[in-house]
């Protein structure tokens, strides 16, 4: 049991390797997944995205009383900052949530420099681009031994 | 007419009940209805949980117009202190909406010490566990006569 | 015992019925009582008003350890959002304190915002006029079956 | 009719003329009201003082509903900037309050720049020293006209 | 190409001509579009509304890289100040964004003069009532010549 | 000497009388001075309005070192809340400044509460229309002596 | 009547076309009005620079009771985030006046987010360049209708 | 002379050794009175209470110009963080005032770290329970000498 | 080329020893460029003073695009603390400003430690006395070799 | 054991007796330390001074958990509002910490009213001179008993 | 090269093992740093704590321009919140650094919200205990390829 | 006497020239200090830098009473923003010390803009690189005469 890791990605993060390639680069959130399945073939990797506050609320739920979860993995974007909703759904589950970021959002604008979800998840790992996912897949499951 | 009551529940309220009921108790938002009907049987008790914003002001459009209603009570969750949407949706509305929270919101941290949706609302009430959704029942239905 | 139900009212509601009646209405605070006791013929209504911080505050703590008291139902008016010492009052007694408001206190102007009893009350009912009285009345009941 | 005009001064003003009087000057409140009676023969000047909010609130109270009074001189001191029940108690009576102060409360430390009376006086007078009461009762008698 | 522009209004705006129409007009959001569609012939007007956040923020990634539309003309209605995501969803997509609001939104209470949007669309338009969205699709039209 | 006394009126005052008559009354500034002339015959009534700070500034530099001024009265309208080189002039100058606004600007919105020349006036007078500017006259005098 | 429109520009403004052309580019406001002359060759196009907070006021005043003017188009540069007085201006007169701005003042520093002037114009327009000026003028013929 | 101190207790105090007295224990304010009576025999301990924040004013101002008292050890309680007046009447005063506490105030709610008497009185002493009077006594008796 | 240097003062700075000269001494605007014109005899000294913002940035528009202009030495008075209009003249312009103060601004009161100029001048000087303008000119001499 | 006391003394405190000996005194912190010595000859008063935030942490660190200590008495000097480290020290330690300052630090400048190490301390003494650290000592002997 | 990695451990850091073992545990610095060369037995992890700002910063220099490091894992402790020089530290070097906390520090006081390293970090990563320091020095690791 | 000048530079000032010297230039603070002695060569110019709070207060201590010095050239770096013991330190010695800083802090991020130093400094300079120190060196000069 526990072998399924939930990485849970919240609003624009669908366009990731659209936006812009010759900045961002081309990686998409089908790439990361991909990458997260190599680097830890033992770990059921489940993927979910959505634009919608409800939405991501719902499948925490869904994850989040499911044993054969180890831990949900959440890069919630902007709703980082604007969402206490989404902060009570973490609390509120039984299953550990590793808060992730690709970017340093302590060096962006003010607004990014408070995270509502911060206080309930377990940790935070913000600023290794792609890595930032990897770093927290092995939290969960060092977490979990 | 005016025999219908809505009950409406926001975000992560579909979980009372199986939140560590050692220490919240077991009592669901099914049980909640159903007391209400037992307590107000000439009332029409509808109810509607949604972890989604949107969906919340849909519903409170759909039963803001319809004469068949006394009014909502709401009890919007996290909603209600980052929601000015669900407020202007109040507010644009003929039925009188009531709302409940369960535990003192004053009592909480900062963030839940401002109902963005209270201004607009009929009455608040708060802090009577499962005793507040009766209180605003009773409220609506003073008011109605 | 627990028959007896403080009604207790603070600055300016002796007021009553006397500003404005065109406006306001004619309902004095006497009118408030009598339909209380009308109401809920089983409870000893029991009225005090004062617009005096220190008389509010020795009645608080001359009721809170009496046990023939179900509790307190306490409109502050104005020293809702001034009165620490009240707060404190609340807070030190054994008996339970339900806060009420005529009018909807967070539709009016910034400083009616915050209130400084609310953490220590049992609850909070406000917006509904005179029937906010006997909502709380009724909570009070309720909670000491 | 209209012929009274109540002088009320709150906390702390019972001692002028005694602090300090190499200072502030001998004239008591005793004086000044001399100084009006001398200056308004007209006028029936009535004086009332008192260090505790409530006593000031019932005072108000009682004159506010009173065809006899012209108005209110009111020096609330330090209530000035403290108290939101005395600042009810104006907005809800029928005669005009005009607030005085001896001193240039702007020029004092910030917690004394905020009325919370000043907005619902007829108008307010600072600075002029004892000056401020014989402008205020002009302006009661300006008003009546 | 770019013969297309997307009119996209959030929350509540659907009410628009329903509410209140004695006072706020009958004109609906249907009507809006009837309107530009006979101002701007030789543009394809298309219409989206939604209440929700993510439905908006789905709609602007959908069009956001579609080059048969010059741009957005977005009505965020209540998101226009609490959404985050929208604004980055309309800095990371490719067409321009021009923002409108019908009332003032200056005019009205804090919370709604500060834009999250504001910064990241082309350019802003508000008080103008229907006639904002007329020179919001004339300011997209002359910035794609 | 010391017969004279300065009106000094600023931005937006020279529209008094004809701005909305029908509402504000058609009082204009000339009607004033001439009040002020009837009401003080042996006091040299003299006046001056600008909507420039610039030109404020010098003529209370100009009359500021004038032993035949026993002051100035002054109305700053919006650059009471927003000049501090106004505040910088009247601080630098020997002749007293009365303050003096026609309405009760505590009344009005927040911006309109901190006066940045209340300082380093003399007094301030507010809220009773164009009484205050024969108060305000009244002080000066009554200073003088 | 109503066939002229003032455009009215604030400090600074003057520069356009001087400061860094190789940048901002060489259009000055002298171009400006003549390309609103051959958009809209039915309106009289009045034009006024100052760098003068009261030489602004003085011409909104003048224009502001001029019936011969369907009303002012408004750039008010810095002064826009400073100025009371030039919003006291506007709210006196009779014209309507819109605001523009070259920039999305909303995406530079915050002092310029604020707009004192924004609440009593009867709509904004900001972030379309010199394109702000024509559909601000748009605006003023279709309310002029 | 200087013989006497007064030991001055604000709201709620009264109920100390009531409260709980399995949680804060049973010494009661007339237990540290005598308790400081048999540490201190040569000075005469003078003990008042109220609730009211006037009844405290009278009482500091009657101490406060009496020659045979060496000072006051007021604990104001809440009053302590939002009595403006009582600072005042302490600022009047001739003879010194220590501030104390039982608690730790600072590690209490933030409103509990501001004290407003703190600035105008002799010296502030908190956190050490009952000793804290014990130490004011003492300050107050060195201070003397 | 670049022999000039304007030595720019704002409001109320033409009082300089005039205004109680026994405190702040007799040193005139006129001394104070006359010693400028004695420690550098090789730069020619030009001086402007004015009271009104906008004499200030049309001063400083006409000297900015002036290459005879070594760079401006600007006391901007109050308006360094409240005028956004002159920091904009500043950065649009090609000549380098120095921001020059005779008191450390920073030792007075709060509203006078933020500089809304400082952003966009060369560099700072304050708190030399007269002395604060030779180091001003000693900057733009080095800046220019 | 716990007969050791640990007098600390942090930034600019060695200047004491130094400084301005006309005005602050001459008693220096070698005659501070003498004088507790003669007042508590059966404690061991040792001392320790210094300027560097880090040698006070390893101060406290090593008397912390050192059982011949009865506690620390800590003057932090300006340390006190900007030290979080010393808070966490503090925090850390098993002996108990006394908070003293000389003067009356709620009477000086804003950034002194907030201590970052009173929550954390055992209790806080302020404003008796050198009479504090008597104080303090004799808190941290009863204490112990 | 960039063989070695700095574990860099700031104030109060080096009484991990020894506050309170039976909470916190008996982990101790020097632990850390075994399990780090056990996992990580290709770097040579450098260990240095310091309880001096100063001492932390001569580090950082020192190994922030030599090429042997693969950079700089920093748990900066209280000074995180309070010190800027540090992030002007971390900012001026050329090796990357890695933030990391022990503890949720978002779940803590409002003051840990705030790092002032933060924005110039690599990265950031807290919360998950002693496996922190081995997810930050994975992610140098991974950063260095 | 008084031929000597203290050059005094805080955190991170050691790494001038090292720091990306293709961006900052390869100046160091021993190319400044030369620079200082070649162009004062009748002034003894003293240098001492340190990335230690403590050990700068120490030699402002050393210095302070040190008649052999003119003053304090202190450039404390980022501590400029965070120390409040530095200033302390600097409010109690009997040199004069000037503030300078090599870029224009004010145009820099919001931490830097507020100088805890200034208000207890001789006056400020900022922004002339290299040469604010010069006109920091000519300011204390000039002022010792």
């Amino acid at each position: 049991m526990n072998t399924k890791i939930l990485i849970l990605n919240g609003p624009n993060l669908n366009l990731l390797g659209r936006r812009q390639p010759e900045v961002y680069g081309s990686t998409t959130l089908a790439d990361i997944v991909d990458g997260l399945r190599d680097s830890f073939p033992s770990v059921d990797i489940v993927h979910f995205q959505s634009n919608c506050e409800g939405a991501l609320i719902d499948k925490i739920h869904e994850v989040g009383y499911d044993d054969s979860y180890a831990g949900i993995v959440l890069n919630a974007g902007a709703y980082t900052h604007t969402s206490l909703a989404i902060a009570d759904a973490i609390a509120a589950i039984e299953r550990p949530v590793v808060e992730v970021h690709l970017s340093n959002v302590f060096a962006r604008e003010e607004i990014r420099h408070r995270s509502l979800i911060a206080p309930v998840c377990r940790g935070s790992i913000s600023g290794f681009g792609v890595q930032s996912y990897h770093l927290a897949v092995q939290a969960l499951i060092s977490d979990r031994r």
